[in-house]
């Protein structure tokens, strides 16, 4: 066994000899950023080796120069131990990590957006009436002649005073009951599930009246990111907000690294653990803290995400998602009990999980479908949701017809050198000088770059394109004076959105060759799925009427921008509308509203799913989408317009 | 702090000054007899201290006498440590708990009774369908254009192929759903709960065809002790069968004493724990170990006890029970999971619980009756279970009327100095030679005798009351020559059953005035419960058609002794049945069908309960009644006649 020690955390494991560094680390609990769960693809587990060069055997990559060899950076999933080694994990992929425990609604912040979407709800006749309630009695004494049981006591007068024939209780309640009912002299109030239009299931009882206490959580449960908000259901209030980045990352960045993992030794147990205990219970704690709350003052969560994530949440084995025919195990589940997962929230608080469609379909684009209203929309509405993967919605009150794009992480700045995500130090807005050629970046939370976020890096190659910094294939011009265009050993070209030196910075940050491939790939992939959508339908982008996008790409995409790459069809700004996290609104009306919840689940039955994989023209639209903007320039007049005015 | 050690275990605690010796006994893990769990009234916690007598602060009772602690003996919960000390604990009290491992079904084991219980279901229009049933099925495989989701699938052909239109499923199911599915081609067997006409609940999956396995268990959740079967519930054969003490025991005997512990801190969690982890759970497994089972083969759990019984079970705190008005928590309960009680079975396996009538007539009573078909009698039944306490019910199947009797645990041999339950080396039978006025007694098990049942009791009364050993106010003769009946210092007498040179045991086995008072109170208690409800229908004794007898005071019961020292009324014995363990024939009969499990709910519902603490004839009946056979001699016309001849 051979020691290695990580620093500056100063932490030693001991390793076995031909152990890679990288399952080292994770032993340390020392985070290294590996969007492909250590299959040596992402490039991105870059450490540095301090002492004991000799005892680490590794692979040579194109995502490591002979500069980065020469000062003892390895990649750490391509590094085995033959010796006793010091390393250090680089700062800035710690802080990838912890950046993304800070605050970022990717625009749900915006009061605007959720004020719309309600009074769009209203209009749609969504009447918010929460599907867990509370009620209080005042109930009849018990005597000797009157000595039916506590529950027997609730259900009589339940029975009495309401419309509700079918009572159930939890076992919970019951051992709660005959302290609680005589702490108040048998004045209670009951929290309940509307279970249909005749049964209720209570969840919990408090002495007293306490109708004026009644709190939900909505989460949207993202690959990357996950968010809650706090709601208190009798005004429907947003009373606390939190995120963070999902723990499951260290398993991978995408959906298909973490099912890889879940099949091996207690895999999917650990990912239901990061997504539960080190994850969404530190957010319900953050909230309920900031509001003095108690777990038990929680009684019911909405959750939406991806069909992934929702197998992880509930600890379903995953792995014939990714297999053909691609079959999940479920899609819709009833109300759980939170308690059941290990949610920190009232014992027999309810846990409802927004209805998936297929295996690539989830929750969160029914949920983001609701919140948007396309179901109740006359014209034909474009729905994209782009964080981690693609997923698109084509569809009017009449119809719904969708599909999921592979398009990886790179919206949400995945599978790109420099790339983060939308938060604190992202680089968010790129626009070259025509003259210099030198960059001008806006950084949200003005302070030093961090790295480059899904709309800047929209920016940037838009306009590397319209200067001709890149030609359509996403190549550098090599013919350009400028010390931001550079090329390495394996003559891999990148081009310099800010330099080291310039801003003080550990390492300059750039757009390599491999990350406009990369990323021309993914925006391949989602203009591609909706070419293929629309000629479904025989329609083509004229009957587009409106353009809504959604998801972790971010609140300043630039739409004209996004264009220019292809990444949009070529519509009129005006038709698009961002919507931030529709995933976390459709999850946060669901949570205030019996109908939004079965609206939700009549949109996910009726959603037609269109298999892309199985579409024998989606791979001829890939391959002439993957240039900027396409091979058919006649598909974007407005570009062709631009590159002759440029 | 002081050492004590309890021989022959060796077993050292440490105890601070002034702890008595029986909580260092429970510290110690020693079990120590004692009905009244340390209240110093039943007299059967004596132990010896072998060194350190000084070193022990007691107190002296009626329980003890002069030579007994000339010997070292003291009560365990009288005594107060203020040194080291060394105390044996004698083996006839551990006996008397371990002994109660052995089974011992009180006539359930005669297949006699099994059978004409289940004709009696069978002439009822009783259907034998279990609540809890499986089907095979072999699904469509998916494909591509095929693509729900697995779930789904078993949704599709269930709608397709039965009655059933509403489907659920619990989180384990789906957990295991993807792999199961696949084991065998999708082919399943679904094991479901039938909720309603319409309704199925989804509790395993397994791979192929398993239909031929399927087990449930009945237990009978007795005060002292508990019974059960273990039943195929494809064919309804019991295949094996296991009863035990109940565990409580060490918490006290009867229900008052325990509700009293379950106020104490932890109280109740312990009381919980002792009858699932120390008492179910082990005669689960002993009978599973016997049939090869593993714990996921138990489907279904059916149990029946009184109502403190069920509130320990499901940990629902018991004190307003044994509180005027008399109000429990619940009666009845929906089908819950065993798993969430720590009952060992499947994690969706379900745990039903008999509906109880009151907080003194339990849902063994319900199961009685149910067994007994007294519903559906057109002859005046009255049926007496007589265990730990004794409940009555009167009436036929047009009208159902009960009421408990605080009897005591005497007819079980419990506040008898040498009593015992009906198990191996007890005294079941009596007779006193009318001449030499020595006994001759048959034993269980033909062994040496230990103690003396239920049934031992009754024919040692009534044979002393017929030679004139005691008079009608169960006082010993002082002017009879014979070395069988003496006196203490106390001038307490007791007539000697055994004597220890006799039969070579370590102490005599004697009946005495005080246990002769306790049993006579408890058969006045049942006497005079029968009369009053009795009156209050206007029904003398010649309206009884059919007695029927259950419960723990043992299958070989003399009824003519019975009526002999009035615990039941003077009608001819052919009208006298005994029933054996009611209760867990009732939960047997639940556990196979739901005809009869809602048969049980309807009787539950339809029982009138009389507290006969609120009847103002109860307590001039009572007193009465505590005389042998009773003050008014007129009502016992065959014991007048016997008096008469002898």
């Amino acid at each position: 066994m051979f020691k290695v020690k990580f620093v500056p955390e100063n932490t030693v494991v001991l390793a076995k000899l031909g152990e890679t560094l990288f399952d080292a680390a994770r032993k340390a609990g020392i985070y290294v950023d590996s969007p492909c769960n250590g299959l040596g693809s992402c490039g991105k587990c870059k450490v540095k080796v301090l002492k004991g060069k000799g005892n680490v055997n590794f692979r040579k990559s194109h995502h490591i120069t002979t500069a980065d060899i020469d000062q003892g950076y390895v990649l750490a999933c391509c590094s085995k131990i033959t010796g006793d080694i010091t390393v250090e994990v680089p700062r800035s992929q710690e802080s990838a990590f912890t950046t993304m425990k800070v605050e970022g609604f990717e625009g749900t912040n915006d009061p605007d957006i959720l004020k719309g979407i309600i009074e769009l709800a209203e209009t749609n006749r969504i009447q918010f009436d929460s599907p867990v309630q509370k009620t209080y009695m005042e109930l009849d004494l018990p005597t000797l002649d009157d000595n039916i049981s506590d529950w027997d006591r609730i259900k009589r007068h339940l029975l009495k005073n309401s419309d509700f024939n079918e009572v159930s209780c939890g076992l919970s309640v019951l051992k709660l009951l005959p302290q609680i009912i005589r702490h108040k002299d048998f004045k209670v109030t009951l929290t309940y599930l509307v279970e249909n239009d005749h049964g209720i299931r209570v969840i919990n009882v408090e002495s007293g009246d306490t109708t004026d206490r009644l709190y939900g959580v909505a989460i949207d449960i993202g690959t990357t990111s996950v968010a809650a908000f706090l709601v208190d259901l009798c005004t429907g209030k947003i009373l606390a907000k939190a995120s963070s980045g999902n723990a499951q990352i260290k398993y991978g960045a995408d959906v298909i690294t973490r099912i890889i993992h879940s099949t091996r030794k207690n895999g999917l147990q650990e990912l239901q653990h990061a997504v539960i205990n080190d994850t969404i219970n530190p957010l319900l704690n953050k909230m309920r803290k900031e509001l003095h709350l108690s777990n038990n003052d929680i009684s019911v969560i909405v959750a939406s995400g991806n069909t992934t994530m929702m197998h992880l949440l509930l600890g379903v084995y995953p792995d014939y998602l990714r297999r053909e025919p691609y079959i999940p195990a479920f899609l819709t589940s009833e109300f759980i009990k939170a308690s059941e997962l290990g949610l920190k929230a009232h014992a027999e608080s309810l846990l409802y999980i927004l209805p998936s469609v297929s295996s690539y379909v989830g929750g969160d684009i029914t949920a983001g479908v609701l919140a948007s209203g396309l179901w109740a929309e006359d014209q034909n509405v474009l729905f994209m949701d782009l964080g981690t993967n693609g997923e698109i919605v084509f569809g009017n009150k009449d119809f719904l017809l969708t599909c999921a794009c592979s398009a990886g992480p790179a919206f949400e700045g995945g599978e790109i050198s420099s790339g983060m995500r939308a938060s604190s130090g992202a680089i968010e807005n790129v626009r070259i000088d025509r003259r210099t050629l030198d960059p001008a970046i806006e950084i949200i939370d003005n302070q030093k770059p961090l790295g480059i976020c899904g709309s800047g890096i929209i920016d940037a190659i838009a306009e590397m394109y319209r200067t001709g910094v890149i030609d359509s294939r996403g190549k550098l011009n090599r013919n350009m004076a400028t010390p931001r265009i550079r090329f390495d050993e394996y003559d891999i070209g990148e081009y310099v959105l800010a330099f080291k030196e310039e801003w003080q910075i550990p390492n300059d940050i750039t757009i390599t060759e491999i990350d406009l491939e990369n990323f021309i790939r993914a925006k391949g992939a989602v203009y591609s799925a909706v070419a293929v959508l629309l000629n479904s339908m025989g329609i083509d982008y004229s009957g587009i009427d409106k353009i809504y996008i959604a998801g972790g790409i971010g609140t300043n995409i630039d739409m004209v921008n996004a264009i220019t790459i292809g990444l949009f069809p070529d519509l009129p700004v005006e038709k698009f509308k961002y919507l931030g996290n529709s995933s976390l609104l459709g999850s946060y009306l669901t949570l205030r509203s019996q109908d939004a919840r079965l609206k939700a689940e009549e949109i996910a039955s009726q959603m037609t799913y269109l298999e892309l994989s199985a579409d024998s023209s989606y791979m001829g639209e890939f391959i002439s989408a993957c240039f900027l903007p396409h091979t058919e320039m006649e598909r974007f007049p407005t570009v062709k317009e631009q590159r002759k005015i440029v």
